[in-house]
C-alpha cells in the first residue's frame, strides 16, 4: 500500500487547525566565502522563542541531489510523490499557472518562444533576440487577431487562445468546448533545439499512439496558420512551441485527507499548484503582513492553511544574502499575529533551499520546524540549518510531513489493532 | 528484488544468539507540559552501562506520523512490512490472538458486539449498554447451547464456537473440519454503524467475488439462528459482528531467515503475532522476572528470543509517569541477569511510543539500542530518545531491524563477491 493511500485510509476529521508556511527557498550554505546562512544572520526572537517549544528536522524536497523546481517542490509539501507520472505538472501548464491563467482539466496547453527564421525557414535565434516584453504582448496581440481563423481549422468544438508571458515567452491554450471529448496532449516539442534547421510541425511524441496522432493531425494546420500570421514581422517571425501538457488529475488534499485547506499566496504558480492539490485560493497580495490579514479573516473556514512567502527566494536568486536576511526578519516580525491565532499545528519549511552563493535553487535539504501540543521538543533553540539537522523530527522525505501534520492534528488513525 | 527476499537469500546459520526485548511503548515525549521523558526520569545503572558499549538509534514503526496498533508493531520489529496486504492482520483474528486462542491458518474470526434492538427490529444500542464481563459471559454461554443447531445449519464440515472477549465483545469462529475445503472470510461487517437500522445480514464484502457470496449464503442462516436465540435477552438481544479475517500466511522467522525462534510475553495477542511469523511459543508469566525464569531455562533451545514487557506500554496508557519510570527502572534492576546468558546480541527497543501526556500510542520514532560485538559503539551514554536520536543506527524504519540483528549475529552473508 503506497503511503498516500494509507494515509488516506486512516483520515479522521476533527476542528485542529493546521498552518503550513513555506519560506520559499528559506534554505542556505555555509560556504568559505559566505560563512553563515541567512537564517544563522538574521534577529528572530519570535522564531528563536518558537524553536524552542518545538521539533526540528530537515526536508529533502524530491531526493537526494535532487533539485526541484518550484512545482516538484510544493508538490512534495502537500504530500505527493513529485517523481511520480501523476504528479508531472508539464511545462505549458505550469507556465500558464505561472500567469494566473484558469485552465480547465481537459485544455492542453504549450509554452511558446517567439523566434526568427531566414529567408528559407530555417531558424537563425529560437528566442528572436530575446524581444521585450511590451513587444511580446503586441505580438500575441496580433495572433489574438487570427485565432478565430485558427479556431476554425481546428472545427466548432475546439477554442484556441494566446496570452502573453514574460518578453518573448506566451502560452498557448486549445479549449475543448462542452460536448468535445478530451483532447490528447502528448505531442513532441515543435522547437528542434537548434539553429538552421527549421521548426518541426506538431506531432504525436514517441509512442504516444492513435489518438495523438489525429489530434496533432488538426493542430498542426491550426498551428501553422497563426506562425503565417508572424512572417512579415522583423524579429519574431515564427513560434516554437514546447511542454504541451494538461493538468494532472490529482486526488485533492480534501479527497485524500478530508481537510478543507486554503492557499494563500501572492504569486499565481503557487496558487495554481495548490489548486491543482485540491486547495481553495484566497486572494492576498504578496506580503506576508496582507497574507496575515486575509488569514485573520478565513480562520474559521478551513482546517489546513497554505501560507507561501516568496521574498526569502527571490533574494536567493539576487545572490543577496542582506535582502535573505531582511525577508526572514520581516517574517519573525509579524510571526506574532500568526501565533496568536492558535493553530494547533504549526510547520515552517521551505519548498527547496535557494543558497545565496549559489544564486538558484539547490537540492540540499530544507530546515524544517513544527509546533503541536505533541511534538517532541526538542533541544534545538534556533531555527537555523544546522540546529535541524540535529532535530528530533531527522531527515525525512518533504512529502512525508503532510502525514506528520497531520498525526499531530489528530487527523489520522491508529494503523491495524 | 525486496528487503526480505535479500536476507533470506543471504540466510546463514551459526549458534550466536539474538534477544529482542520489547519494552512495550517504550518512547515518550518532551512537551511544555512533560520536560523529561520516563527514560530521562528513571534512574537506570544497568542500561547506562549497556549503551555506552552500545550503538544507539530510532526505529520508525510503520511510516512518518502513522501510530501503529500492537500488531504492525510487532510485525516491523519482526522484520515484516507491516503495511504490505500479506501481513494484514484482521480485527477479528487479533481479538482471537488477544484471548489466546488458537486458531488455524482455515478458521474465518469475526469479532463480535452484542447489541440492542426495539421491537422493530432496529438498533438502539450497539455495545448492548456495555454490559460487563460476567453478563457476556453468561449470553456467550448461552450462544454456546444453540452453536450445535447453528453448525448443523452449516453442514458437517464447519465446527461454529464462541468465546466471550472484555465486556460486551466475543469472537466467533467457523472452523473447518479436516477434509473440508477453505472457507473464504472476505465478508462485510454486520454491524451498520448507526442507530435506528437493522443489522446487515453476513454478506460478501464488496468485489468479494463468487466464493465469498456462496459462503456467506451459508454461514447467513447460521448466524441469524445464534441472534434468534437472544431475542428474549433485555439488552443483549442481538449481536454485530466486524473484522471477518483468517490467519494471514506469512513465512516464518525460521523459513526466512533460518532462526529457531522463541516468543516469551505475558499477553496473548503478542504471543499470537509471535505466532504468526512462525515464532515457538514459551509459557511464561508477564513480569520480567518471571520472563527471565524461562528465558534462562531454555536458552539452548532457541537462536532468537523475542521478550515482551508489557508495563511500560500500561504506565503511558494511563498517563502515568511515576508508573512508568517504574517500569522502566524494574528492567533495568533485572538486566544483569540477562546480560549474563551472554547473549551475542542484544536490541532493547519499543514496538511504538506510548507517551505519557498522550495516554495513547502514537507516531513518534522509538528509541533502540543495539549490543553486539560489532557494533559501533557510540558517543551515546543513555538509553534516552534525545541520545538515540544522536546514535550511530540513525534513524531506520522498524522492520530494517531484522537485518541488523541477523547482520550483528553473523547470520547474513555478504551481498554479491
Amino acid at each position: 500500500m503506497g503511503r498516500q493511500e494509507l494515509l488516506s485510509r486512516l483520515a479522521q476529521q476533527n476542528e485542529r487547525r493546521i498552518v503550513l508556511l513555506v519560506l520559499d527557498g528559506v534554505g542556505d550554505l555555509r560556504t568559505d566565502a559566505q560563512p553563515r546562512t541567512a537564517l544563522d544572520e538574521a534577529r528572530t526572537p519570535n522564531l528563536d522563542r518558537l524553536a524552542a517549544r518545538s521539533s526540528l528536522g530537515r526536508l529533502v524536497p524530491v531526493g537526494t541531489g535532487v533539485t526541484p523546481g518550484s512545482g516538484p517542490g510544493h508538490l512534495a509539501l502537500f504530500g505527493y510523490e513529485p517523481t511520480s507520472p501523476e504528479t508531472d505538472i508539464g511545462r505549458g501548464v505550469l507556465e500558464a499557472l505561472g500567469l494566473g491563467l484558469d485552465i480547465a482539466p481537459g485544455t492542453v496547453v504549450a509554452r511558446g518562444n517567439f523566434a526568427t527564421v531566414d529567408g528559407e525557414g530555417l531558424l537563425t535565434d529560437r528566442r528572436a533576440g530575446r524581444l521585450a516584453g511590451a513587444e511580446g504582448r503586441r505580438i500575441c496581440a496580433r495572433l489574438a487577431s487570427r485565432i478565430e481563423a485558427a479556431g476554425s481549422a481546428l472545427g466548432d468544438g475546439i477554442e484556441v487562445e494566446v496570452h502573453p508571458g514574460e518578453a518573448y515567452r506566451f502560452v498557448l491554450l486549445f479549449r475543448p468546448r462542452a460536448g468535445t471529448p478530451p483532447l490528447d496532449a502528448r505531442f513532441a516539442d515543435t522547437d528542434p533545439q537548434q539553429l538552421g534547421v527549421a521548426a518541426l510541425p506538431v506531432q504525436a511524441a514517441a509512442g504516444a499512439g492513435e489518438s495523438a496522432r489525429r489530434t496533432a493531425d488538426r493542430l498542426a494546420p491550426a498551428v501553422a496558420a497563426l506562425q503565417a500570421e508572424l512572417q512579415d514581422e522583423e524579429r519574431a517571425n515564427t513560434f516554437l512551441l514546447r511542454g504541451f501538457s494538461k493538468l494532472p488529475a490529482l486526488p485533492g488534499v480534501g479527497e485524500l485527507h478530508g481537510l478543507r485547506a486554503a492557499a494563500l499566496a501572492g504569486y499565481p504558480l503557487y496558487r495554481g499548484v495548490a489548486k491543482v492539490c485540491g486547495m481553495e485560493i484566497v486572494d492576498c497580495g504578496g506580503s506576508f503582513g496582507q497574507i496575515l490579514d486575509r488569514l485573520e479573516e478565513r480562520w474559521d473556514d478551513f482546517d489546513y492553511f497554505f501560507l507561501h512567502v516568496k521574498g526569502t527566494d527571490m533574494a536567493g536568486e539576487d545572490g543577496d544574502l542582506a535582502a535573505k536576511v531582511g525577508a526572514i526578519e520581516a517574517v519573525d516580525a509579524l510571526l506574532p499575529r500568526l501565533l496568536d491565532l492558535g493553530p494547533d499545528v504549526l510547520a515552517i519549511t521551505g519548498d527547496h533551499s535557494t543558497p545565496v552563493p549559489m544564486e538558484a535553487h539547490s537540492w540540499h535539504p530544507v530546515p524544517l520546524l513544527l509546533r503541536s501540543r505533541d511534538c517532541f521538543v526538542d533541544e534545538c533553540s534556533r531555527f537555523t540549518e544546522v540546529e535541524a539537522s540535529r532535530g528530533a523530527i531527522g531527515t525525512i522525505p518533504a512529502s512525508d510531513l503532510m502525514g506528520l501534520l497531520l498525526a499531530n492534528a489528530g487527523k489520522l488513525a491508529k494503523f491495524g489493532a
